[in-house]
């Protein structure tokens, strides 16, 4: 017999990529192109999978890892779906439907940072870890909490990037977050550093006073992360930690808001391995996807 | 071929729970003693589970839930240690392996708070729920989080009572946390109500001030909780919860905090179902042993 060939759609806000292949990292085609109206670009992923069962054979299952909200609830009725998204035009869209009426295979189905949390974790800067996290850290603060090899869900899906944080002394600067203010996101996204500092964090110098607040701030959010989820390994990509700089000085940090109540050598000696970089950056999404086709044809 | 015969130990740093039987709330026989010096409380244990074979045939599995620092790491050369704890005889005491190498059967082991959560969750207030969060305010605020119907243990495990929180502005009390200082548990348990108001909050009337304030506290840790780990249900327990006006609070606070942001009904309305008292309270810690017994059965 030989071995199954996975489909998988990374649907994001502003574009698509969709991919075949036998295993999530033996990606034998893929596309991208933008997003459009909901049956256009939904269509020309259908279309693209199409072509590919032409030449290489029948798809097994598809994986999906979408921009939101989207609906992970197997019991609800609009489970599969886009929700209230402010991207008006795909409010209220069954993705999961679309491709499950067309392709009739198992469809899975996750939001994009837990794909992306997956398909890094399990093969890229997360290997050899079962419960990690990962974060970006751009325009928004986002991440995907796996516990046991798989995205955590519970009751929807974690939202880390909220939680509230301790302002800094010498911080006046309010949070944009137009729910909390000053949670982390409001305080440490790109948005809020541009806001603070008035200009974009990649115009400021390396040694701009920018960088040891916004570590401080990270520090300070994995800190709880660390006391809540006890994660074997932290993974931050997003545009933000494109500055080098910070790294160390979130691991110094991290270690000073512990303050030894964390007595491990991951927190108190190894740090330079227990907060990473991504590995696959752009590739996450993609191979996080082809994992949820694999696991949807695994429990078939 | 007849049920096999489950043994649990709530392993407690003032009194041990010692019970059988052929599932975990089918209890046919308990013991409870104080806790002396190792070697004397595990002996007493262990005769009491002698006793029990000969009446009741072979035990099958043991669990034992217990106080610690304990070590869950599988790969440890300490595990199944309580390792650094403050309770000077019981410091690097092999616990596991002292029932391991007696009565040669599967043992399963956490800690003693993983252990009241399973109990609690599975068989009282979490039930229908394979996600949720179990927290005790008394002495220190601990919880148990549960994953999928597992303890999640990750590096080491959780200690959600740690995470810190933002002072109220009319607060300026600065916690009790050797650690953190104005943590959670540095403002909330027990003991930071008696310093802040120079009472134990038992001798506090019902409507006094302090209880709002500490309704604002655990709400506020809620939050994040909330945003991290998604759980269906949070179950608290502990001394101070027997305050029962501060439930409604706690509740109204929480839906403050996250200001619309999970836009759930378990959340923005039927919250009585969402934050809730234990049902078994002072059996839950035995009863999760005995489901670690369970667990270890059926994985050997
Ligand atoms: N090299 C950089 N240094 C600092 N900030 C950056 C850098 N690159 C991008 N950013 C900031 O990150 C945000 C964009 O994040 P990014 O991860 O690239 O996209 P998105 O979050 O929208 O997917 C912007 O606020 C931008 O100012
Ligand atoms: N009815 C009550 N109201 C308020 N606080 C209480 C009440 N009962 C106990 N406490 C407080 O809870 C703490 C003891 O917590 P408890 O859960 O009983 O024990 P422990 O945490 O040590 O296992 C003490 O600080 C005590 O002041
Ligand atoms: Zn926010
Ligand atoms: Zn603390």
């Amino acid at each position: 017999m030989s071995k199954p060939l996975l489909a998988g759609i990374e649907a994001g806000g502003t574009k698509f990529v969709c991919a075949v292949g036998y295993s999530p990292v033996e990606i034998l085609r893929e596309t991208r192109f933008p997003t459009t109206t909901p049956e256009e670009t939904m269509m020309r992923a259908y279309e693209f999978f199409s072509g590919c069962e032409k030449d290489l054979g029948p798809i097994a299952s598809l994986g999906i890892g979408s921009f939101g909200p989207v609906d992970l609830d197997l019991s609800s009725d609009t489970f599969g779906n886009i929700t209230s998204t402010p991207k008006i035009l795909w409010a209220d869209t069954d993705i999961v439907g679309f491709f499950t009426n067309r392709m009739n295979v198992p469809v899975g189905f996750d939001t994009d940072t837990n794909a992306a949390a997956l398909g890094e974790g399990l093969y890229g800067a997360g290997r050899g870890c079962d419960t990690f996290l990962y974060l970006t850290i751009g325009t928004g603060i986002g991440g995907g909490v796996v516990v046991d090899n798989k995205a955590l869900h519970g009751l929807v899906h974690p939202e880390v990037g909220h939680i509230r944080v301790a302002p800094r002394r010498d911080d006046p600067f309010p949070g944009t977050c137009p729910f909390h203010g000053s949670c982390l996101e409001g305080m440490a996204a790109g948005p809020a550093i541009e806001a603070r500092w008035g200009r974009p964090g990649i115009e400021l110098p390396e040694d701009h006073p920018a960088w040891d607040l916004e570590a401080w701030y990270l520090a300070q959010g994995l800190a709880s992360m660390v006391l809540m989820l006890s994660p074997q390994r932290i993974i931050m990509g997003g545009g933000v930690m494109h500055q080098p700089q910070i790294f160390p000085a979130i691991r110094r940090y991290l270690k000073e808001f512990l303050n030894g109540y964390v007595d491990r050598p991951e927190i108190t000696e190894e740090q330079e391995e227990y907060i990473v970089f991504p590995e696959r950056e752009n590739r996450a999404g993609i191979t996080g996807a082809l994992l949820l086709a694999e696991d949807a044809a695994s429990v078939q």
